[in-house]
């Protein structure tokens, strides 16, 4: 199986140093330290497709530091929360251009930057008791010193699959996708559910279409702003479709060689997501059996 | 494959009536509508390991209504906040006891619905600016009437897992287990990683082995407080275990034909983890693959 986008990345997370205050505050001395390089929340791509990399010199005044981990020179990787510091809504045509430029297991040490430093944007006050928290934990939590409640990054499940019926695969297209785009269906996994009870829930609620024996087939980070995409293909009792269409403008049912043609590049009947999505991962891999 | 613990539930959540407020008063003022009863965060459990139930007119004072779902009949089916309300930390023996005596599906009604009301409890305030905020589409989520930002429950993935080496499964210790009790490593997925790449990171820091060939076995929703609980085989390069203290007491290695003894409730060399956890699933695929 191809990798999925967003994943294959190289550091050491190093998780033990979040805790000792004596290792952090080394590698914050470090010279050989280094900062990750970002345009507001977008990622800095050198001509190869790596990410940039500054010194710790360059933390701006206020900024708070956030360990991304060690390389296998022991050098420790940061990146910068802003204090003020906002992603914009949605997402520019100039980052959807980036994501296809990464370097092998670029993207997976963006990824990470990118949902931490969102994080901490949008979650300065404790959810308990409303009082402004700090950051600990090396930037992977915040305190609240007030009620001591403890708060994590967020990463939210969500269900990406496709339906499949004599052969052929369910593919819908939510009107916000460029013209002719279709993909997976896709829906937030909710509390009181296993990844198998979500995936039949959201297809039969976007699509009408009741599914069983859902399998697994691979996942990814997405960062927008924090999901982890849980793909997987369900088995169609039929091919009746009752279309949401507040959540679907259209829902289409394409077959393996159509499939194979048009992530191949060629003519279909739709335009196939793009490379770094797990859709493109997760058709790909049910075009590949049979 | 055994159905994991707390999935099966047959309620349908009817997303849509969480937006549609005509719906919802609708059900609020019919008679047929249910309240789901709990002792606390606790269950109420009737002889046969069914949920007790009784109607809207036992509303609580100033509580507010989340919406389960519908029953085939078309019953709404509630659980209701109560502001104050807050689980006790840990888990007590006595829910330990109750969690082995569900009937199918009930353990998954039980779990939704602890879990919305428990984040309820701890997510009063909005994140993002301190305000109070206030609980809005039936009970899914809540929205600052100051920033205007909407919050939603939370669903926080973990990784479960055994390493597998030469036939054997590695388990672990936590020093707040039953005496004899061993079960599978876990940990939680972070922003910026796949299942495949929290499995492999999760066993090098607790163990120090190195797993590849990470696959996907199941999946449970576990409601202390609102954890997704992925569980996963990964194949080790080899059987050196170098433990981290601060995770785990001990680790070992153990046959298939130990984990079918010992899950069958013969004498082996630990305890096994009980039937609602998906360790105990994951075990049981595991003993019965060669």
């Amino acid at each position: 199986m191809i990798a999925p986008g967003f994943t294959g990345g190289t550091l050491d997370r190093a998780d033990a140093l979040r805790h000792d205050e004596a290792g952090l505050a080394a590698l914050t001395s470090d010279w050989r330290s280094r900062l990750l390089r970002l345009d507001g929340f977008d990622p800095v791509l050198m001509g190869d497709g790596t990410l940039g990399w500054t010194t710790l010199a360059d933390v701006p005044e206020g900024a708070e530091l956030v360990l991304l981990g060690l390389d296998e020179a022991g050098r420790g990787h940061f990146a910068a929360y802003i204090p003020g510091m906002r992603a914009p809504p949605g997402r520019s045509p100039r980052l959807f251009g980036l994501l296809g430029q990464f370097a092998p297991g670029e993207a997976a040490t963006y990824a990470a930057a990118r949902s931490v430093l969102d994080w901490h944007s949008r979650h300065q006050y404790c959810a308990n008791c409303g009082t402004q928290t700090a950051l600990f934990r090396a930037g992977w939590g915040r305190r609240c010193p007030n009620c001591k409640a403890e708060h994590f990054p967020r990463v939210d499940p969500v269900v990406i699959m496709i339906a499949e019926h004599d052969g052929r695969a369910l593919l819908g297209r939510q009107p916000a996708f460029p013209p002719g785009r279709y993909s997976a269906l896709a829906g937030f996994l909710e509390p009181g559910e296993s990844i198998e009870e979500a995936v039949a829930r959201e297809i039969m609620e976007e699509a009408g279409v009741r599914v069983r024996d859902v399998r697994y087939i691979a996942s990814q980070p997405w960062p927008f702003p924090s999901s982890l995409m849980v793909a997987c293909v369900g088995m169609a009792e039929n091919d009746t479709i009752t279309l949401d269409t507040n959540e679907l403008e259209d829902a289409i049912w394409v077959s393996r060689e159509d499939v194979r043609t048009v992530l191949a590049g060629g003519d279909g009947p739709f335009l196939p997501p793009p490379a770094y999505a797990i859709a493109f991962t997760l058709l790909t891999a049910w075009a590949e059996t049979e």
